[in-house]
């Protein structure tokens, strides 16, 4: 399916994160679109938000900076609003069993904050979710569809289920518009490379680019599908533009899965030089590991006519391009 | 299996929640184990705490009237002790739709001071947590077993599920020792019958006292399992004295469900007298509500031998003497 511009023309939208890696492309696209875009980000410095991003749109868009802890700001930018991107989100494994509190604040109180200041200011509003693939846990099977067991296996992942739910008992009981995207690991210009927080791929690529080595923890077997930006937004987008507000679920991935192993030789062939490292898991970072992991997205496929349409490869050349052209705005 | 009491014999056992249904049968039985038990409870008028349910065992006992959500407390508390029965909560599933933010803060907020608590005073603690079959939601087979895919319908059942989730990533990643068990509905002596936040049932038995009839929502067609409160009491004692440390969950139940309308005609002949009129189901129930519940309780029966021993007949019976001789202080 071609995605359907004409939907958002002069559609007002707001995107929680919107200044983060996925939320700056969504805002891209979306004024590209036509959409009179509000962008709402908190910009703690240890997570995705970085005025950088939007620089392209930065005069086409409005910026307000507030976390989606602050009940009353919410309360206020969501009136009047056609469509929210709702990304914000604490989105490191390590640090939400470091700091449980912040991570269940942001993840789930300030999510039914946002259901409630729709509920009462803005009932007709639909609202797009960004989940993660982190509820599956340890995969029981392969490729993982929407009806696999939900086994989160830490505190963000716990606290990642409850904020997608309030999204889907709000939609049940009070007919909140709501769809839920459940992403794997997207990457792409714009994400943070500054650390591993939100994926291990981020620091690749700064290591790449500072010629140092990646480091590859365990043996580089460990398999994982990716999803370049551009089809992670289009995939936003043809939800928004869709009739799927029943709390519908859906899947995000990739069919050509690959290892942790291929993806660094993958990622050194396209930056014509680098090498790697194993080292061993690290125990923390082991306890809350979840294996081999690929999707299974045929439901999108099926009823929205998404699939990836930029290979692994050509996204890495991509996003190595991105940021050597970008490196200072992001160390 | 025959309940081994010498377990708890000088054991440090702490009850949260101990002044409230579950929580003070709990109590008694395990004073009269030998145990020396710690009470918490927060009394909140609307919850289920009444400090008559430890009336038999009140100079046995040491009492702290402390809110689960009071951290410090908490990490006071929990100090030195060998078990931890979980039950404080927040129950009621339209109080959560009316005020969610209430119940995050109990049933998943809490969840992480008690397991936070216990990592950092006490990991050598045991704790029993009090679940629900409420996260399974509307079954989409029956009996539900622990397989069963989780559902929960209402904002009550995503901070349980969460709460009963902390438990479980706590013992896979920090070793702290867990067991959950997923309550049907429980009845009997100690209940909450001033009205129907916690179950049905209460209102009943109040109802049938009052010679007030009592209100079936729906054609009364729809079947529940009970579980009378000693043998809700016996399966907590019983996981706490087995060796089901891994974040093992069961569920309880009765493989001898019936409707409310038999429910109804049944506490009437025990009564010797009543009645019972039909309405219709209000809206802000009907939604939240799961239809037919039936739980497979095979998992405790095979592992630990546990079965539901008094019939749902002989324990209304003890219930309506119960609350007969004690209905001032229970209104």
């Amino acid at each position: 399916m071609k995605l359907n511009a004409e939907v958002f023309l002069n559609k007002k939208v707001i995107i929680s994160g919107g200044l983060g890696f996925i939320g700056s492309n969504l805002a891209i696209k979306l004024v590209d679109c036509g959409a009179v875009v509000t962008i709402v980000d908190s910009l703690i410095p240890e997570y995705g938000g970085n005025l950088w991003n939007i620089e392209p749109v930065k005069d086409k868009v409005k910026i307000n900076i507030s976390d989606v802890r602050d009940e009353h700001s919410i309360q206020h930018l969501i009136q009047g609003q056609d469509y929210f991107f709702n990304l914000a989100g604490q989105t490191s494994h390590l640090d939400s069993m470091q700091n449980p509190y912040t991570d269940l604040e942001i993840n789930s109180k300030a999510q039914l904050f946002i259901l409630e200041a729709c509920k009462k200011y803005n009932p007709g509003i639909k609202i797009i979710f960004a989940s993660t693939r982190q509820l599956y846990g340890k995969p029981q099977y392969l490729p993982v569809d929407e009806k696999h067991p939900l086994f989160p296996v830490d505190v963000n992942g716990i606290n990642k289920l409850s904020g997608e739910w309030y999204h889907i008992v709000y939609n049940h009981v009070y007919d909140i518009k709501t769809a839920i995207l459940r992403l794997t690991n997207t990457f792409g210009p714009r994400m943070r490379i500054k650390d591993a927080r939100q994926t291990f791929l981020g620091i690749w690529i700064r290591n790449l680019i500072e010629n140092k080595p990646i480091t590859i923890f365990g043996d580089g077997s460990q398999i994982r599908d990716y999803n370049y930006i551009d089809d992670v937004v289009d995939a936003f987008l043809m939800v928004a533009g869709s009739d799927q507000w029943k709390g519908s679920i859906f899947n995000l991935g990739n069919d050509q899965p690959i290892s942790l192993k291929t993806t660094a030789e993958m990622m050194i062939e396209e930056n014509n030089g680098g090498n790697y490292i194993f080292k061993e898991f690290p125990a923390d970072l082991k306890k809350i590991d979840i294996g081999d992991f690929y999707s299974d997205f045929g439901k999108i496929k099926q009823m929205l006519d998404w699939t990836p349409k930029v290979s692994t490869r050509e996204g890495i050349k991509e996003t190595l391009e991105y940021f050597i052209k970008n490196y200072n705005y992001y160390i």
